[in-house]
């Protein structure tokens, strides 16, 4: 069997973190693995499986030589050092937004358009967080038939701002039980402990932030449906880890709860926990540390006979970033099918 | 100035208590203050302003000679008590969610539906918490076009069930603090502490919450909009106090943003906090313990060209529920414009 030499340019971030961790869970064939941050970190070591790998700094020369680069860094890096992945010849699996929207960039969730990996030109994009978690929920009633508007209201825990963000929420919920001095806000706009915030990301001239534009744009793209209109309220909670959504939608054609129940239940990555008579229903506390999407609470709509109501969660550090990526990966070297 | 004999019913609760002291903050003319709960209570003695009144057993002798009764007792007891109150002559302000839906019971936001108070024949209801958040906040648009629909999604405070779900709350996330074992829940169906549950009351057949078919039904009769349809999700986060709810709605004509922010704020009962470029919206951190509302990220609803979307939060114990009770009060003294 070959194996690869991968490269995570980002090793030290939340995401970048659990790459390694699910690259070495789902035993993904690496033949080396090149972990790169800034040069505060080079020279420290990681442990992979049962061996040790070394932090080098991330410069265009780190790259040679290297099959895939997932890619766990903002932007700016994501962007300065895309041109020298390109030149080593290997391909850049991206976590950051910085190219999803291009063109000849596909952007996938590999349970929903796999195929579309093929298509690369060098760089496949790995979708926002929420997007994943609202688009494998709502993926298998847009099969049935197609979606047409969603409002989708979240409910973000802090670990999407990285490692510092539960630290943050952790500090100040101590310091409330200790009757201390709250630390205050860097991470977050505002405190966040016993509070919620509805800003993540900067926000545009037409009201809506960033995070909220990503749902539209990027589910669009994803799920092949160019006039896909969305209106998403991002809100920042109290949460450690996974992200909720609550999600009204609006099909073609009418989708009855449960065909939408059959359907997300035989769709992969996607656990149905949904029976309201044990209150059973997804829960960030449920849904944290692992990969399946769990939905629930799915009922008719009571605005529009073609709606409907449903409440997901899923890990967005796993599935919502680090595993979808390693996924990308499994599938490019798997091959089209 | 006349002066009036009011009674308390559940004066032991978080929202009894709340009463208590808005009718003091208000200065609200009453000549003797009799507070009922239960016989474990009775005898206990109850600030009041430069006074001291003694908790009294209920019990339907107890109502004799009072001009008015704050109902802040669980829906059982309202019922039971209902008819001692209407045959002692006074008038019953009931916050439980029994009388709601009465075709002879107004169901009164003063600031909304005012005028409705004097059709009373004995007993006035006290909307849900979340009801009133939300209409408060929508009310001026709908002035302007009627509401047709609306998508809500909430993030209720922990307090809105009662004094014990906030120590829930604070007990649980003291005890992640100190490593020690989570308290089990209780007041909650789940722990609490870093998590959100989308159950708020039991589930009815078509799948949704008591708490979420309250808005529709509630707001229906409160807006005098008897097509009203709302899709809502409960959702309960680990915040003390204050909800908060993203609402989309679509309106009979197109109301744009820029009326929407003007009309909201003019309506009195209501604060526009709003400013995008300068993070200012409304948080539950910011609206506890007073009682306006708090509406911004007022923007366009982008799923459809009569749509708006926006974020409201609120004190769901005093204009959620006790100062909503005496302000009802207030006007009933005041007699019909």
């Amino acid at each position: 069997m070959k194996k690869y030499k991968v490269g995570i340019l980002g090793a030290t971030g939340a995401v970048g973190a659990e790459m390694i961790k699910i690259l070495a869970q789902r035993n993904f064939p690496i033949s080396e693995l090149v972990p790169m941050a800034s040069a505060n970190s080079a020279g420290k070591t990681l442990p992979y499986s049962d061996r040790t790998f070394t932090i080098v700094e991330a410069k265009p020369e780190a790259f040679e030589g290297l099959d895939i680069v997932l890619g766990a860094a903002e932007n700016d890096i994501a962007e300065k050092f895309a041109p020298a992945i390109k030149q080593a010849g290997a391909v850049f699996i991206d976590n950051s937004s910085a190219f999803r929207l291009c063109d000849d960039v596909p952007l996938v969730i590999p349970e929903i358009n796999g195929e579309d990996i093929f298509t690369h030109k060098g760089i496949i994009a790995n979708p926002n967080c929420t997007t994943i978690v609202t688009l494998m929920a709502v993926k298998a009633i847009s099969d049935i038939s197609p979606i047409e508007t969603m409002v989708v209201s979240s409910y973000q825990a802090t670990s999407g701002a990285g490692i510092a963000g539960p630290a943050e929420l952790l500090a100040q919920s101590k310091a409330i039980a200790e009757d201390k001095p709250i630390p205050a806000a860097k991470v977050f706009q505002y405190q966040i402990a016993y509070n919620v915030i509805p800003q993540i990301g900067g926000f545009g001239d037409n009201g809506y932030s960033s995070e909220e534009m990503k749902l539209q744009n990027e589910g669009r793209k994803i799920m092949h449906l160019p006039e896909l209109k969305v209106t998403c309220t991002c809100v920042r909670v109290p949460v450690i880890r996974s992200h909720s959504v609550s999600v009204q939608l609006i099909t073609k054609e009418k989708v009855t709860p449960l065909e939408a129940k059959q359907a997300i239940a035989a769709f992969p990555g996607c656990v149905l926990e949904d029976d309201t008579t044990q209150s059973i229903y997804p829960m960030p506390l449920l849904t944290s540390d692992q990969d399946l999407i769990f939905v629930g609470r799915i009922r008719e709509d009571l605005t529009n006979p073609r709606g409907l109501a449903l409440w997901s969660c899923g890990d967005q550090i796993r599935k919502g970033a680090a595993t979808n990526a390693v996924q990308i990966a499994e599938r490019l070297i798997g091959g089209a099918k």
